[in-house]
C-alpha cells in the first residue's frame, strides 16, 4: 500500500481527522495550546498556514520564528511584535510568521504526542489544505561527527522497532513511524555544495530516556560498561542508525496517521561512537543549531515561490475571538492541565 | 526484600549513585539544569536541602516557591527575590527556598525522568541526606469526582504492569514502581476533619499519551466507542486505581532505585466516569490545585519541627561559582542539548 492509499486526507488536500467525535462537539478546546474552536475563529487565525516548524525549546522557537521572518521578508506592521499564542497554556509556546508556524514541543515522545494531537485538530478546524510538519532538532551522530544533518526517513525505538507502541484502553496498538521519503529526498536536495555540512538521509532511533535509553555512562544510574556501551552503538550502526534523539517516534506516527507529510531534521551535536560529552565552543555549537533552520527556510521559500519581492503581511482583519465567555473559559480550562 | 534492604543509601543517609563512573569524572555537567560540578560548590549552593518538589509547569512551581516561603516564614534579605536557578537550561525551571527546592517537570516520563537523573545526581554532589522527593500534580479522577486527593502507592502503566520499562542497550529493562506507603500514611494522616477534600491513598494509572493513551474520546484520532472507553475505566476501577497521569511511573521507578523516599500527590481534576471535560471554574480550579501544596506544606513544617518561630535565612556566605570559566562552558553545553 503507497504513502497516499493510506492517506486520511480529503481530495481538497484538507486535514481529516480520524475521529468521528470531534465535529459532534459544541466546543473542541485545545487545553494545552489554550485556544478552542468555540472560543477562537481558528479558520480566520490559522488558515493560511502551510508549514508547521516544531523543535524542543521555546527559546529556540522564538528564535527560528525570528529567523524565518527576516528569510521570508515577512513585515510586521510599526508598533506590533511577535506574540506567544500559547502563553495562556504554560507550556508550549507558539509563533505565526505569516504561512508558517513556530511551536515549542519540550522534551521526550509524550509532551510532542500530547501537542500533535492539537495542532493537527487544529489544522481540522482552519481547514489548512497540505500542511507539512517539520521538526527542527539536535541529536547524537552514530558514525557521524558534530555538526551533520539527518533527515530521517524512518524513526525506530530502543529495540529497533519501526513503530510507535502505544497502550490504548489495556492494549498495545502499534503505528508504523514512516516518513515522507520524498519530502526527505527534496530536502537534501536543498544542501548545496557551499554548505559547511553533509546533509544525510537516514534511520534514527527514539528513546525514552536520554541517559539510560541511549547508553550514557553519566546518568544516575549504569549497569553497563563502556565495552557493552560501544558494542550496542555500533549495532546499532550497523543496522543504518545515524543518529539518536527522543521525539521522532512519535512524530513520524501520528503525522503519518494523520496522512501529513513530515520530516525531521537535526543537526549531531557529537559522535557518540567517540564519547558521551560535547566538547564544541558555543559559538559552534549556535552555528550548528541554525543548519536544520537553514534548510527548511530554503524549502518554505522555495514552496511560496519566493524568487520575487518577498510577500507583505495581509491588512488586519477582522476580529479573531468570537466569544470572549467561552474563551474565558478555554484559558481557565488550559491553565489546569499538566 | 524490605524497601531499605533494597535502600541505596550511605549509612549516613547521603544519597548513592548507582553508578561508578560519576566519582571518576573530572567534572558532571549536569546539562538540563545548567549546573555543573566542576563549575559550581553544589555542596555550599544545596547542602541543605531536604525536600525535593516537583511539578508541571515553571508558572506552578514558582507559585509553589512563593507560597511555601511565606508558609515556613523564610525570609529574603531585602532587595533581593527568588532566581530562576536553571534559567540558562531553557527548559526545566528551579527555585530554591531553604530547604526546599521547587523544580517544574515537564510533561511525560522521558521530561521527568531526565530531570530524575540530574536532580539525584545533583543531592550527591551536595552530599544531602535523607532528602525526600514529592511529585504535586493534577489528575483525572477514576471514580472520584473533582477536587479529591490521590497519594499514590503504586503506580503502573497502561497495561497495569506495576513496573516501568525501558530498554537499555537494546534490552528492555523493568524497574519497579513503588512509592514509600509510610510516607503516603503519614502524608494522609496531615489531611484534617476541617479539610474540604478527601485524601485517598491507592494506585496511580500512569500512560504516555493524553489522548488516546487515557481512553479520552477528543483526540485527534480515536478508534473506540464511548462503551469501549467506559467499559475499560470501569474495569481499572475495579482494580483500585484511583487515578490516571504521566509522571509517576518514572517517578517512582527512579527514587526506588535510588532508595530515596518519594510520594506523588495529586489532586484529581474530573471523575474520568462520568467525562473527559474539565467544567469547574477557574476559582474552584485554582483552589483545588492549592490542595496536594497544602499538605506538601505541613509536612514540611512538621519535619522542620516548626512549632517555634520560623526559620531565619543563613547569612551571605561565600561565593558558589567555584570556576567561572566552567561555568560559561556549562551554560553554553546546557543551551545545546533539547
Amino acid at each position: 500500500m503507497s504513502y497516499h492509499d493510506e492517506s486520511d486526507e480529503y481530495p481538497d488536500g484538507a486535514v481529516r481527522l480520524r475521529n468521528p467525535n470531534i465535529e459532534l462537539m459544541d466546543q473542541d478546546i485545545l487545553y494545552h495550546l489554550a485556544l478552542g474552536s468555540g472560543s477562537h475563529d481558528l479558520h480566520q487565525m490559522f488558515g493560511d498556514v502551510k508549514f508547521i516548524c516544531m523543535g524542543g525549546t521555546p527559546k529556540r522557537m522564538e528564535q527560528f520564528a525570528n529567523f524565518i521572518m527576516d528569510e521570508i521578508g515577512y513585515k510586521l506592521p510599526a508598533g506590533t511584535t511577535l506574540l506567544d499564542i500559547s502563553q495562556y497554556s504554560y507550556r508550549y509556546s507558539m509563533y505565526k510568521v505569516g504561512p508558517v508556524l513556530s511551536i515549542s514541543h519540550g522534551m521526550g515522545i509524550p509532551s510532542v504526542g500530547i501537542l500533535l494531537h492539537e495542532v493537527i485538530k487544529l489544522m481540522y478546524h482552519a481547514r489548512v489544505r497540505d500542511p507539512v510538519f517539520f521538526r527542527l532538532g539536535t541529536c547524537g551522530g552514530i558514525g557521524l561527527d558534530g555538526g551533520h544533518l539527518v533527515i530521517t526517513d524512518e524513526a525506530v525505538d530502543g529495540m529497533m522497532r519501526p513503530y510507535l507502541e502505544l497502550p490504548v484502553l489495556g492494549k498495545l496498538v502499534q503505528r508504523p513511524s514512516k516518513l515522507d521519503v520524498e519530502l526527505a529526498k527534496e530536502l537534501q536536495s536543498l544542501s548545496t555544495q557551499d554548505d559547511p555540512f553533509e546533509t544525510h538521509v537516514g534511520r534514527t532511533m527514539c528513546t525514552y530516556d536520554f541517559y539510560e535509553g541511549q547508553g550514557r555512562l553519566d546518568g544516575a544510574f549504569c549497569d553497563y560498561t563502556e565495552k557493552e556501551k560501544l558494542e550496542f552503538l555500533h549495532k546499532i550502526h550497523d543496522n543504518n542508525i545515524l543518529n539518536m534523539e527522543m521525539e521522532s517516534l512519535a512524530f513520524a506516527a501520528l503525522t503519518h496517521h494523520a496522512g501529513i507529510r513530515a520530516a525531521v531534521i537535526c543537526v549531531t551535536l557529537l559522535n557518540r561512537l567517540n564519547g558521551d560529552q560535547v566538547a564544541s565552543s558555543k559559538e559552534v555549537l549556535n552555528e550548528w543549531q541554525n543548519r536544520p533552520q537553514a534548510i527548511v527556510a530554503r524549502y518554505i521559500k522555495k514552496h511560496m515561490g519566493m524568487t520575487g519581492p518577498a510577500p507583505r503581511p495581509p491588512p488586519p482583519g477582522p476580529k479573531t475571538v468570537v466569544n470572549s465567555k467561552k474563551l474565558k473559559f478555554v484559558r481557565e480550562e488550559s491553565q489546569s492541565y499538566e
